[in-house]
């Protein structure tokens, strides 16, 4: 078992369920690490947090790291590139730790970051957000998926998978339109799905609070944060389309079997992904 | 706090997930309870259960009980009857564990056990089925719908509700009718929506390993038993294609949107849905 440590002076900037959680474990490993949120509400809860640093000024943060994570919905992402470019010491990576890995790439480099910028996606999470729902084992054991855009050297690459080691993650390379395809599918449409069948129980009148264990699991998404999956889509949504009507479609076509009194149908597929998900 | 007793001596017929918890559960409570299942292979692992009785012969069991919890699919409740009406005192209530509560209320009456036969559905579970995936705690705190066919007098209702909260459930009458269009909704949705979109990622050829802890929740029922729902989709899946097509529609309407780069609907349902969700 690798050591969990991490030395280097770490700026997290945006303080929600990722940034959080980030900050929480950085000053539990004991790492010099200073915050920074646009959100005042979020430093003050921040400033909680013993060991770490909060600051008021995204400058503040930034003077000093050795590496920045950015932790803020993607389409806010742009806007910090140009004062970490100005502010940062120019030996500094930099990260983030977004749903999609193309539009990160791809704004790093206009901004002049693309070779010490690399994209990190942790697959970790949940329904709730902000600093409230943060917690100091979010990371542990995640994967995270790490891509960079050509410019970046591999030096780079073992700074960072050392980064998220430390942290307790496994970082693996992935290339980041691979990477944003997959998504999609294991997460965009999970999204989207669990989404529009929260939808039709409310329509129903069906309250929350009745569900069952199953129905409860198959609405948590439906949850999560407006704004950063407006993002996602907004970014990421083109992709999802083909694969959201062929789940349309078998919809339809179990409707039909269950009309004409077929459910042996359904317990065959329900025996093959039973075997799917045991692997 | 209502203490957690029950002394009547109690007869668990199938000793899978829900069978098999119940006895842990009255063991557990000191209740004198005996089980049976039609699988030789879950009697076996049943004797394993500390202060249960498991027997071989089904008459065994039914000889001597109070009440009898029928805990099989739902298909398999009418070969049943006669032995239970046959061997049982007259004066023992019968109940059920299934999932739908007009076609076992059905049963029982066509079968002469109508005025000693109430249908329970507790909402516990999992994907995960049989007697090695039972365990003591599973009906705690858990919501068990309650119907009785017209047959029962009040003071039967009496008996199963202080059963049921003698385990530590929660007993709520409801009318079998309203209930197994409820269930159409929050469980049997959920399950072939889930099943479906397991289907489509192992269509991609996607490993279910690899998904995040959205993409599991949302695929944890696609791992439940074929058989279990091949039945509750027999008996009870008329009343669905409505709702799917309503959901497939939905499906189909993002899309349209999506492709259109409009993922403002989209964020704007996620704020209602988690408005919902949270009551």
């Amino acid at each position: 078992v690798r050591e969990r440590t991490v030395t280097a002076r770490i700026a997290v900037v945006g303080l929600g369920l990722m940034g959080g959680s980030l900050l929480r474990r950085l000053a539990d490993l004991g790492a010099p690490v200073t915050g920074w949120s646009p959100d005042g509400g979020e430093r003050d809860a921040a400033r909680g947090v013993s060991g770490a640093s909060t600051v008021d000024r995204l400058d503040d943060a930034l003077r000093g790291a050795d590496g920045i994570v950015l932790a803020t919905p993607l389409l806010a992402m742009p806007d910090l590139l140009d004062p970490i470019r100005n502010s940062a010491p120019p030996g500094a990576w930099v990260t983030d730790v977004g749903s999609l890995q193309e539009p990160p790439l791809a704004w790093a480099a206009s901004h002049g970051l693309g070779d010490r910028f690399l994209t990190s996606h942790p697959m970790a999470g949940g329904e709730a957000s902000g600093f409230a729902a943060s917690r100091v084992d979010l990371y542990d054991g995640a994967r995270v998926w790490l891509s960079g855009g050509g410019a970046a050297d591999a030096a780079l690459e073992v700074r960072l998978e050392r980064f998220w080691t430390g942290l307790g993650a496994h970082p693996t390379s992935i290339e980041a339109a691979a990477h944003d395809r997959l998504m999609a599918r294991v997460s965009h449409l999970p999204q989207v799905v669990s989404t529009h069948l929260a939808g039709v129980l409310a329509d129903e009148g069906i309250a929350a609070h009745t569900l069952g264990p199953g129905a409860r699991d198959m609405t948590r998404l439906a949850g999560s944060d407006p704004r950063m999956w407006e993002d996602i889509l907004t970014l990421g949504g083109a992709t999802l389309p083909a694969t959201l009507r062929a789940l349309a479609r078998r919809l339809e076509g179990e409707a039909l079997r269950l009309e004409a009194g077929n459910a042996e149908r359904f317990a065959e597929l329900l025996g093959r992904t039973r075997a799917w998900r045991e692997g």
